[in-house]
């Protein structure tokens, strides 16, 4: 890490490679995380199982809070917003503190490649600790990206 | 979308229209998302349903998690957080792409309308299709600006 | 807040104190937030309740989704992402009004210590008013900033 900070600009711009490849890496996790919306929607219709009565062909009677599949997927979708929200935003503050070029690549990608790995174990119940270890990869990826934050301002 | 790309700071700045846009636009949504705490809070002041027995004046007694009214007002904010997080770091990362002036402000005026309308649609239990027309409106935008981003970083 | 605006390279940097502050305190919240995913980890194995069969020893048997204790924390850990998600994007863009150094550091720590208490209070059930004192303050601070931001661009 440079002693001088170079200036915000040259940071948060396309032609530094590490934001870049934050920009690349996220915009493909929130787009994984959004198709998680439209697959439960999928597995609502496939198992005739929704949330208000309004939403299903049959009203009230199809309404179910307990349908394993429908449960699991929502279970996966929270647990991509409870880890990528912190993510996200402490990466891109990350960028803001002028880390190395290669290793924070490798990280953005390791960090990732873990979460899409996660929600696929997740949905197809994996036994453990396959979740465990891609929960923990970004989960460690992340407490010391937000370190080397904390050590650069405090 | 020009070939230079203008440097960070013309382009996250009040000064950029583009930019200008997906502020006022985001802080609207976020402010709608803060106020469907308080009218949760309302809801379960209104039917005496409280999630913690220290939240009521009777306990225990006052806690369910099957309230209609009070469950709908939690889904319609968990969609809220589900969709407007991927949807807001989106904008903000399309915002540094350079997109065209115009249609950019278009596309976030017409989102973040389809999400205002998707809440009250959700609470009030308007009958389908408007609520998936609602969601499916944020959510075409927001994958049309994520390709948008995906197709100048790679 | 000044008449015109610094240009962005100089409000989005580490040398501005304002944003120093507001990056102290966003990561020390999200880290306090991706702790409370170890903490229900940590409750589940004491109580044996888990939310998938793959997770416990026992399989189906282990799986509940009425534990109280691990409830609490799964609600408190919710309401960490309802309120940071708008409060940190807000926080951001307050940075890019130029606002008023120390009042704004003030109410960063404020806001931010508000979370951390009301986290402890939600896991201890401590009785209310607690943690009505606690989200209303940082709900409060959040809407002060959107309403001065809206009042910038709008």
């Amino acid at each position: 890490m440079s002693a001088v900070v170079p200036a915000t600009f040259k940071l948060i711009s396309l032609q530094n490679p590490v934001f870049a490849c934050y920009v690349n890496w996220t915009v493909l996790l929130l787009l994984k995380t959004m198709f998680l919306s439209i697959y439960t929607a999928y597995v609502r219709l496939k198992k005739q199982t929704f949330a208000n009565p309004e939403d299903g062909p049959d009203g009230r009677r199809n309404v179910r809070f307990n349908d394993d599949d429908v449960e699991r997927v929502r279970r996966a979708h929270r647990n991509d917003l409870e880890n990528l929200f912190p993510g996200i935003i402490i990466g891109f503050l990350y960028v803001l503190v002028d880390p190395p070029t290669l290793s924070t690549c490798v990280l953005f990608r390791a960090a990732a490649t873990a979460r899409i790995i996660h929600t696929y174990v997740y949905v197809k119940a994996v036994p453990q600790p396959a979740r465990v270890l891609c929960f923990s990869t970004y989960f460690m990826c992340t407490v010391y990206m937000a370190v080397a934050i904390l050590m650069r301002v405090m």
